[in-house]
Parts: C-alpha cells; structure tokens; sequence
C-alpha cells in the first residue's frame, strides 16, 4: 500500500539523518486520507516525523518570496482552532521562531503575532482569545528579551510584514498564514518544520492526483525546497 | 455623545437617500465600542443601515485592486463563524452577488466560494461544514443558474482570482477575505453594502485615534469610496 511504503521512506530517511548519512529530508505531498486509511493518525508528514523523532515542541514555518508565516495550530478544522490556542503553545511557538531565525540569516529578527479574530478582537468586542492567551504570551517573549509584537489586526498585519516591519508572523490558524503567504508565492512556497533535531523541508502543495501523468504539474515548489534545504544546512553546519 | 450624532447623522442620510435628495451614503469609520456603549447593539454602520432600511438580506463586499470579496459572516469571533453559517446564508450570498454584479459593470459574471477549513475541508478530514452547507448552497445556485465554482481551498482560491478566473470571491469570515484584499489594496479598499435599497460604500478602515490631528491619516480609501458610490449611482440611474 502506497501511505505505508511512504510512511517506511520516512522512517529510512530519519534514520540517515540521525546517522549523519545525509543532511537533510525534503518531503513530496503526501495524501492524508490515504495515510489515514493505512491506519495512520497523523495528519501529515510533519506531525509523523515530530512523532519518529519524540520531537513535542515543533511548528511548521511557510517560506514564499517576501513573507515567512508560522503557524501556533495547523490542520484542524476552523471551529476547533480556539479551543486549540493555548497561552503556551503560542509562547512556545513565538520561541521557536525566534530561535530559529538564525538560520534563515536573519540577525535581529522581529517577529509579529497575528490576533485570532476580526481586528484581533478589537478589545474583546469580536472574541477573548487575544486577551486569554496571546497578549500574555506575547508579554512572557518580551520578557525573555525576544523582539516580538502583538496581537495585531490579520487583516493589516502581512502588509506590514510586506513593507519590512516583520522579519515573520507567527499565525494562530491554517489559512491566516497560507492565504497571504500563497498569494505571493503560489507556485513556490515551501513548508519547513521548526524544532526538529533534523532538517526537513517541503512543497507547499497537495497531491493532485487530478493532474497526475499529464505532464502539468509545476514543480517549482520542490526545487525551492530542496534549494532551502541546501542554504539551512549550510547554515546549520557553519554553527556546528 | 459622539455615538449618538453619528447615529443621528446616518438616520438623515438614510431618509434623504430614501427620498431621493441623495445619491448615495459614503460612510467614514464609526467606533464600534463607542457605539455599543451608546446603547446601539449594532456591530456597525452596515448592521445599522440594514435595521435602518428593514433590509435582512445584505452583505458586506469589499472592492480594492483587482479583487472583489463578499462576506457570509462579518463582525463576530472566529470561534462563533461555524455556528453562524447555514445553506441559506451561503445560497443569499451568491445570489446577493450575483445579482450586484452588474452595477460594478462585469457582464457575465463568475463568482468564486472559498472553504471554511484547510484545504476546504479535504474530503472531511478538517471539518464538515463544507459537505453540510458550503456544497449543498452552490448546487441549488448553480440549479438558477448562477456561474458559480466552489467550495475551493482558502489558501488557493484569491490567487485564482487575481489570475481572472473570479469576478468576485464568496468568503466565509471577516479575515478570509479581508487578509488578501488589505495585502492588494491596503490604503484604497472600499466597502460595499450589498442588498440595502440605497447604495452605500464606505472606507475599509478603523477609526485610528491613536493618529487623530496628526495630519498622518491617508484618505485614499475614503476618496475610493466616494469615486465607487458615484460609479454605481451612475450604473443604477442607466437602469432605471
């Protein structure tokens, strides 16, 4: 079956990362449903490859020609994404950015966090959460010396970022990042995990099975991840 | 109190617009708070000018660049957009714009449904409300005959708007279709209410204190919206 001859690559491929045999993984789309079917509960590579190398503290970044976006929660339904947001969770994530922007050769990084709700609440008229968990997740990083601001309005923040404000935008859902992040670079976003003890990008993109053998697919988004690929290992052994 | 005028003001227009004294209403940003400290229990002009008007079918489009969006839901927290989507709100939406379409001078029109969830639900793994209403309301608007495609993926849909495949894009929150228009047409947005019997644009933007006198404030959207109102003024008076 192809999601366990998939799921049997990965498990090879970190493996030889962990051995050092190779420096990086760059991961294809894979079929969630069908991974699922196989009796697999992941839902998607990142969150197998977070589970094969006991990694908890993890986030998947979107890189795509100016903008980069991390997400605080990924594949899950919209009405599920509030009940998901945590105080820690979005600190965590805020961190793990900060950490990690290094390597993408950004000196002195400012990170802006993104509100869950219209105008980021707009002072708890349209919704808590901001109040609840990212004013004082924002509030702890900026106390631990990390260069960040927030909750800012989603629908202003990425034309900030656009004209330099933000070096990244730590997202609370799925489409707040990919939306403006895909706009810009749809044929070339690339997917990179945070937090693994591995280096590992991605396309940004599904399987398409619909165009599969046709000869239409595009496959900018994999060379842009493997050329990702190419410059964090570089970076990551120059620290070594 | 400042609320109070303002809402005074709109009652004016509303009826001068009624009696045909006025062409149109173009509405700057009114403080929501302010508002509902008041005592209004509207989440701004638009809700007003609907209860104004006894109009129960509106929607909120926002026009700026090369995209068109229009809103199912508008003003309330993200964790409530579920809860507050049905077919028949889905359905009056696309036909609301469907309809409009023609004041904004496109013939025949194509209009574009976005998701609710990541990668629109992907078969249902990410949520249900595509199957339940999102599906079900673009059938029967396609059964009157309405060009209509959708539900498609959040995170794909605008970029297939800005390629020309959209004449205007039916998003499912606030920030859905806000986050993409600001990134296209930060300054020089415009908001459309659709289905009052008066034409009504307005600036796309808060009320900004926080620069009130400064001389900073950019009046581009609220030159857009005048230059909308009289374009639509003129497309109504030809069709009268």
């Amino acid at each position: 079956m192809a999601a366990r001859a998939a799921v049997d690559y990965i498990k090879k491929a970190v493996s030889l990362a962990r051995e050092g045999e190779i420096d990086a993984i760059v991961t294809a789309p894979i079929n969630k449903e069908g991974l699922n079917k196989a009796g697999f509960k992941f839902s998607g590579h990142t969150e197998l490859l977070a589970h094969l190398t006991k990694t908890e503290n993890y986030a998947m970044m979107l890189v795509g020609g100016p903008l980069r976006v991390v997400l605080v929660t990924t594949h899950l339904p919209l009405s599920k994404v509030s009940l998901s947001l945590s105080r820690k969770k979005i600190y965590q994530t805020i961190r793990l950015t900060w950490n990690n922007m290094k390597y993408f050769g950004v000196k002195k990084p400012r990170i802006g966090v993104a509100g869950l709700n219209p105008h980021a609440g707009e002072e708890g008229l349209f919704g808590k959460e901001e109040k609840k968990f990212i004013i004082p997740a924002v509030k702890k990083a900026k106390k631990k010396g990390i260069r960040v601001e927030g909750p800012i309005s989603p629908d202003t923040i990425f034309h900030r970022a656009l004209k330099g404000e933000f070096d990244c935008v730590v997202c609370m859902y799925h489409d707040q990042g990919l939306i403006p992040l895909k706009m810009f670079a749809f044929d070339r976003g690339v997917n990179v995990t945070l937090g693994l003890p591995i280096i590992r990008t991605s396309v940004d993109h599904g399987t398409a099975y619909e165009i599969a053998g046709r000869g239409m697919a595009n496959p900018q988004s994999l060379i842009e991840a493997i050329k990702l690929a190419t410059r964090l290992t570089k970076s990551r052994n120059k620290r070594l």
